[in-house]
């Protein structure tokens, strides 16, 4: 009996990735070990991190353009450090959409001048901020291409000529994108890749080569690069696992069919807050996230019968952050049709007992 | 039909452990969804973290006595980096006893004067530096307190005033120690704890109150501490592999038995490599690692026969790190006396080819 795992993240996977994780961790490929068992230096170990990182660069279409995908640990938090340590001359830009674009901005000011382009604090970062003009003389500008918190989306990508950086931890391969507009992008693995416990970072060559020297070893990504993602043992089964996701991404035909499948279950949900009285969405449509879906209830509203129904229907992972309360759909790549079209049938359910 | 596995890193974890473990990728408990699909900050991962942390205090004796047990990313590696952060105002001393310790020596030094107190590299680490003089000013002493990669360990501790830091990557839970004897102790968990990918660090309060402020969030010991590692998402995976691996060490009688097994396991293959004529040791004989016995073959031996012995014996892992060439037997927590004694055998075997 398996509930339907609508959790902002860590999140729900494909079943044949849990399946064939599982077993891995009990024999790998029949070769009479764990995965977690054998050395990160052993062949077979190898081959999963190279077709780890080919897949990464297959999947954005970035393979064979100059770019290098790497494994990392330390989650989006970490790489808010490090972008800024290995990328951060004099000044960069940063436009905040929410928490984690506030995290960035923080751990990057100690490193130099942090240049707060655009922000929609002002309105609980329920839009993005757009016809931004990006100063030419940043060392980098970084955005969060999609809150999970507040349930908003890049949809177009700020027009510049200086690097442009994205934490992409909750819409990485969901989405058709112009991955090549980026010199650096990074997720933590815990949406719509793998376990927790990696964090893919997606860099150009071209940009390595200008980073900062003075960094130490592990927050290089100079270091990390030319190990090949081995400077230090990585954490094998999140790569793994990881892997595995991207190959099942692969067999469903990749970014293109998967944005379908997205979209598909977003205009559901979508729909259906838009004409129920009893909820009302709390992003701004035309920034709306095809990842999480954010509502609240409507004026008057006591939810407790709709948690109720919910929570019956085993549903699972629905309740919105702190920040903005309500609910929460995270309706990620694995997430299959048929979950959300349940979710909408609940809503509807708990409509008519009003 | 399961190998015998000496690798020295990620290793042998106890087949309970990884059945377990499998078992909770499909479904964890009977709660309908997958270990590695529910937020980390669910009841049910909270508890998993809160048990990993009390296990690790309760096995070191630390329970009660003013300590904390984090579970980090980043590996030993990153350890290097957050202790000299952390800790160092001025100036503080590493004892050099291999790859390891240079490396931490290495990320030290940005962050202040080092000062090798003492280092075996002369002999290519085969050594542990005895009856050494620990200078009072300094702000900490590191020491690495098994050597992996060159099958040393110290078996009496340096005695001093200052904060006492080790990297106990190798050598964690495998035998009783004053551990109320260090300020602060880290742990890469893929050799006696788990699975790649998490880092235990236990850490003393009133050493936590001492250090230093201006320190990026995800490498600060109080905020991780303050957050009850939960600053950011763990590696759930990993650290509820540890969990299981924590929960079995206690159940086997805790670091005292285990401590008692990994004796007979090293006696068993010193005494042979000191009787083998095909063989000889490595390290200094009263520096011998309980973990890891490094061993060369004697000269003008040719060990082409005894790899293709305990291939077929189905041993995986014995070939020697390339700094010191040879073999390295790496006897964990969970390496079973049955696969020390194939070893054992297959050492005599090749001898009577000769």
């Amino acid at each position: 009996m398996k509930k339907h795992n609508f959790s902002a993240g860590p999140s729900i996977l494909p079943e044949t990735v849990m399946k064939q994780a599982s077993a891995a961790v009990q024999e790998l490929d029949g070769i009479g070990l764990s995965l977690i068992e054998i050395s990160h230096r052993s062949k077979e170990f190898i081959a999963i991190m190279d077709r780890a990182q080919k897949l990464a660069l297959e999947l954005t279409g970035l393979e064979g353009k100059g770019y290098q995908a790497l494994f990392l640990q330390g989650g989006a938090s970490t790489q808010f450090l490090m972008t800024a340590m290995n990328l951060m001359k004099s000044k960069a830009g940063y436009i905040n959409t929410g928490a984690w674009s506030d995290k960035a901005i923080k751990e990057a000011k100690r490193y130099g001048e942090v240049i707060e382009i655009a922000s929609s604090k002002e309105k609980n970062f329920n839009y993005i901020p757009k016809g931004v003009k990006i100063p030419a003389d940043l060392d980098y500008l970084h955005i969060t291409t999609n809150n999970t918190i507040f349930g908003t989306q890049f949809h177009a990508l700020p027009q510049t000529e200086v690097p442009l950086i994205a934490d992409m931890s909750s819409d990485i391969f969901s989405r058709e994108l112009d991955y090549a507009a980026f010199d650096l992008f990074y997720a933590g693995a815990q949406k719509n890749m793998g376990p927790a416990g990696t964090t893919l970072v997606i860099v150009k060559d071209s940009l390595l080569e200008k980073m900062n020297d003075d960094v130490p070893s592990m927050m290089s990504y100079a270091i990390h690069a030319a190990k090949g993602s081995m400077f230090n043992t990585p954490p094998v089964f999140p790569v793994y696992t990881s892997m595995l996701t991207l190959e099942w991404l692969k067999n469903q035909g990749g970014i293109k069919a998967i944005q379908k499948h997205n979209e598909t279950k977003a205009k559901l949900v979508y729909d259906e807050i838009d004409r129920n009285t009893a909820f009302v969405g709390f992003a701004a449509k035309e920034d709306r996230s095809y990842m999480n879906a954010t509502f609240n209830l409507a004026e008057g509203i006591d939810g407790a019968a709709f948690d109720a129904l919910w929570t019956a229907a085993d549903i699972s992972g629905i309740k919105g952050h702190r920040d903005v309360g309500g609910y929460r759909a995270s309706i990620y790549n694995a997430l299959p049709l048929k979950s959300v079209q349940l979710l909408v049938d609940i809503m509807q359910k708990f409509e008519k007992t009003l």
